[in-house]
């Protein structure tokens, strides 16, 4: 059996390899995505992001849960952002996660981007294939963090849930920027905390102000109480799976599906087409030692990247 | 005079109106930077960056009231990121620093993106330069946010400060995830709230794990009290002032500055090339509908991205 095949048959061995070799960057892997990607489109991708220290991943752990009860099985993408100073704290917040590892329905794996020029969302991308064409029918993406990178990421999301918490700064509106636009589904963690019910209230009048009817979906704010243990009693979390599974019957419903397909599409084929654009071009930069020369010469004020970057478009760009 | 004289003779409007430019993408915007571009190299850039409530506008008011005081002609760009939700109340927090708009030596442009390709870092990068050209001694980038896009506009910096607040998660670890390696010096704000001193332990532990005598310069880690008014005696603030000076003679008498420059230009170059490569490709699938045909196969599995963007790079690539 190939690569490709052991995949199909749910071999995770073969898939975890081949997801680290799509964050290193190997250009054979992206033949076996393409090879896999006849067997995609099956998977519900729920895409889940939030500040740092929101509980997405006890949130993640509740979903994996209580979707699993409902026979569902589950992929999860968790997204760590590399760093030699955080990557042991967030591992750590990923433990919990791992429980679920004996569990042969669910597959669980931490990405980061190692050097792969099309960049995360490329990685994440690829990775919801691998998943997807393993079988499984729901898979979860969780990114840390609160940029242009993780709303970048979500666009890969069928469903886009929104993990807030109280007391984690001055105010709602400057915390989500990018990423308030895209949500549909708005989760307040934490929800036994003071502040929970003015958070709440926020978002609903924010959504209140921005909804109109016309867009046929209004998110959802939903509040999870932080019971820990025993997981299986975690408020709310009941209400978030309903949530989902209402906004995938919507999508199906409505266009919104074949729109948000189409979306995900555009934005796969221009991260692959970065990469396979410019990744050539640098290493011929590279090889000649002609980057250095530039790097030098822009320095020196004896050039400026604009002029540079037009002359190397003339020279390898046939338009 | 052209646009390029009215600039460098400090003509506040005329850079205005480039810098507008810029971020709309018009690509004759960019021959007025290689224009520019031999009369920069004048001004030390300083990023400051941090989670959204750090308080980094009332920073920047009292370091741009400081900074006058020793004489320096000083620019600022805040970056925006654009957002239906949060627009307004970013602005808010801005409207402090409007204050010094009277006074002819300060500068202040937000700066948000509005369908420029390269991204906001790139539009970042070119409003450093028209500030610089204008003669500004200082020119201080202000991001709001924590991700890798906030990553990439620091790399314009020379000197990059990041400011933490108490109280704004479970751990400092896992707010900075990225900044935090490149910051040269830490600001712990609001230093009179609970919870700064043992924030300011925690800084100061990991800077002491992380630091290597050979790298040559330790991250100060300065306590700014909020001490709204008067602005004046904003504490700690001649501080921080002090630490940008040690930096920059730092980045002098080592060859720090060369390769900072250096990694500047490289940015630049990677930024700009990205820009002039894609753009063209873009306009050419756009007008023969081909990229409306591609996310049509993709979405209906007759293709994958993968696939399409190396025909696409055999097509316009000439290696």
């Amino acid at each position: 059996m190939d690569r490709c095949e052991r995949i199909l048959a749910g071999d995770v061995r073969t898939a975890s390899r081949l997801i680290r070799d799509l964050e290193d960057g190997f250009p054979e892997a992206l033949s076996v995505i393409s090879d896999l990607y006849p067997h995609t489109g099956h998977a519900h991708v729920v895409g889940i992001t939030g500040s740092p220290g929101a509980g997405k991943s006890t949130l993640v752990d509740g979903l994996i849960e209580s979707l699993r009860r409902q026979g569902m099985s589950i992929g999860v993408l968790a997204v760590d952002p590399t760093s030699p100073f955080t990557g042991g704290a967030i591992l750590g917040d990923r433990i919990r996660m791992q429980r679920h590892t004996e569990d042969p329905e669910v597959f669980v794996r931490s990405l980061a981007t190692r050097g792969a020029l099309g960049g995360l969302s490329r990685v994440v991308g690829d990775g919801i294939h691998v998943l997807d064409s393993m079988g499984k029918d729901i898979v979860v993406v969780e990114t840390v963090g609160c940029g242009q990178q993780e709303v970048d990421i979500m666009n890969h999301a069928h469903t886009i849930i929104l993990v807030l918490v109280p007391g984690m700064g001055d105010s709602v509106q400057v915390i989500k920027a990018g990423v308030m636009e895209i949500a549909d589904i708005f989760v307040i963690n934490k929800a036994d905390r003071d502040g929970a019910d003015v958070l709440f209230n926020e978002v609903s009048m924010m959504l209140d102000m921005a909804f109109h009817a016309e867009q046929g979906w209004r998110p959802p704010v939903i509040k999870i109480g932080s019971v820990l243990e025993p997981i299986t009693f975690m408020q709310g979390i009941e209400e978030l799976v309903t949530g989902i599974t209402k906004h995938r019957r919507y999508l199906a419903a409505s266009n919104g599906l074949r729109e948000r397909m189409r979306r995900k599409a555009l934005y796969e084929i221009k991260d692959s087409l970065e990469e396979r654009i410019l990744e050539p071009i640098y290493d011929k930069l590279l090889e000649n030692n002609l980057m250095e020369d530039m790097v030098s010469r822009v320095v020196d004020r004896k050039s400026d990247p604009h002029t540079l970057s037009e002359e190397i478009a003339k020279r390898y760009l046939n338009i």
